[in-house]
């Protein structure tokens, strides 16, 4: 198996999603069996257990850890913003760029507080996407350079990888491919984003059922869902998951918008996300769609909808709690607490 | 107004409950105003902004601060496990305590990621309870020393204070207690607890709703409730929930036993848990009824059924980056980031 992970043409990316490693059944045994073990009743922590185990399998250790955590944010413009589809103009993606190297947006705070290292990808803001509306919104180089960038911004060893993203209209783009990925209808992908409402609301909901048309977007192949459809902020975060999962580094996805880039992967390997965790459950409607078509709990409900990897900065200290449990407490034997009564049926 | 609350008899416990501090609405219309001028769209950061304003209006600052956070875990012991609703038997709770002065149990582990500083409360774990299926649990005296204890541990300034408790039988009392203040239903209200099913488990059930039968829990006053079917760590934290309103320290209530036990100041003044959060739901059943009926809702849903704070430990952590985002953020003047567009209609 190869670390290095890279895209020159689409084949590249169709063989990237071939023989995708999976967890350590060993790790995992070992961290469920060491939970049994700890003083409180079976199961008593929940989900905190569950990740545990998760974590043990996709770091493939029986003791894992979360001392090098990377959070890459990545920001793209698209086309579509012609269309009149977000509450805030195009220029803010570059604005808030700024506002991340400066230190002044929530994932700044939240990468402090949580201890992650916070890197931003900006992606040709310069260059938006063509419009969906009217013509694919990249071309085939255009989307191997975006998930090149996202492979490549992955670290070669981290304990865990937050992706998050920036992009003025991107949640047109999200819904544009979980509509085409899923199906249903344009009004069940489709939300507010940064604050639409309305006849605004209705109409962007439109131009997403009409930009799945014009592709055929239930069709489309993987690669090309990201091609006609996407944006390069969303390819880039579906090449650093591809990445991470060479290298062995579980997920921490953030809201919608990273969801259905990740998404996408599952059309050719439905397995393709199985290392990867929902950070939350977003108040963009949309996203609880696709936490179900995806067969995923969110760790947390706490109705944000900002991306950024705001999500996953916050889920990664439930990890934090899960993995501080798991290593330090005492088991039955070391405490000297007695068990269950064994009449118990 | 004073800071010292102490119970010498029933009628000290009435008064305590009269009177109490509300919110500082300056503190909380500061804080809203200044969640909707940070570099977000307006409400994106969901229920961390509203526990920026709890904070806010419940500390009385207009910049609210965790830099003191205060755990009290309360231990007792329970005469109803003579009817065998516990699948632990009752020397665990002492060995629990053991294991919390090690530093080995979940709570210790929590407190120290989280950066709460950790008190646990024996309180005559040689002296359990009264088996209420019998006689009421405590005296009169009993009640008040329980609750002088829990509003005695509660520090004289802190930024938020954390509620658990440790105590094998004490969800049989809870549910005895939730029954009587909620109605419906012992089976509404009766769980699993530390592990218990089948045959137990509906045997368990049979003893709370003869509990509640035997002391007519629908009618008893608060106090009385305390006293007929509680026990020393829920009367603890009652006692406790009340020094903190007095203090103005908000309150983090762990799971199904402390909410519970918080719960019974709500039949004598209905908003005496408005300084309170509910940190997550548990997975003991009853914990769902009681957070409806409390029309609270929980900040996490882990699936934790632990007690011993451990829940309110975890929330601590988002409470923390509810803050960290509110005074570290920068506003859009500052980061000279666009607003909303104004056409959005």
């Amino acid at each position: 198996m190869t670390c290095q992970v890279e895209f020159r043409e689409r084949a590249d990316f169709e063989a990237a999603l071939r023989d995708l490693p999976g967890p350590d059944r060993d790790a995992c045994a070992f961290a469920r069996a060491r939970q049994d073990s700890l003083t409180k009743p079976r199961g008593a922590l929940g989900k905190l257990e569950d990740l545990s185990v998760f974590l043990a399998g996709w770091q493939a250790r029986r003791m894992p850890r979360l001392e090098k955590v990377s959070c890459l944010v990545f920001a793209g413009n698209h086309g579509v913003v012609a269309q009149g589809i977000s509450a805030y103009p195009a220029e803010v993606t570059r604005q808030m760029v700024r506002n991340f190297e400066e230190g002044g947006a929530a994932i700044n705070q939240l990468c402090q507080l949580a201890e992650a290292s916070l890197q931003v990808i900006a992606l040709e803001l310069d260059q938006q996407t063509r419009d969906f509306t009217c013509e694919a919104a990249m071309t085939e180089a255009e989307v191997c350079a975006a998930l090149n960038a996202g492979a490549a911004a992955v670290p070669v060893t981290a304990d865990c990888l937050l992706l998050g993203e920036m992009g003025i209209g991107n949640t047109t783009a999200a819904a544009a491919l979980s509509l085409s990925l899923f199906g249903g209808q344009a009004e069940d992908w489709v939300g507010p984003g940064t604050g639409l409402k309305g006849e605004r609301l209705r109409h962007k909901a439109r131009v997403v059922a009409e930009a799945v048309r014009r592709h055929n977007g239930h069709e489309l192949e993987t690669f090309d869902l990201l091609r006609c459809l996407g944006g390069r902020e969303l390819a880039a975060i579906a090449g650093a998951v591809i990445a991470a999962r060479h290298r062995r580094i579980p997920v921490l996805l953030d809201g919608f918008i990273s969801t259905a880039a990740a998404a996408v992967l599952t059309r050719v390997t439905p397995d393709s996300l199985d290392h990867t965790l929902l950070s939350h459950l977003s108040a963009e409607p949309g996203h609880r769609h696709l936490a179900e078509a995806l067969n995923k709990e969110p760790i947390l409900h706490l109705d944000l909808r900002l991306g950024e990897a705001s999500g996953a900065a916050i889920a990664l200290m439930i990890l934090r709690a899960a993995l501080a449990t798991y290593a330090g407490m005492a088991s039955f034997d070391e405490a000297r607490v007695s068990r269950e009564e064994a009449e118990n049926d």
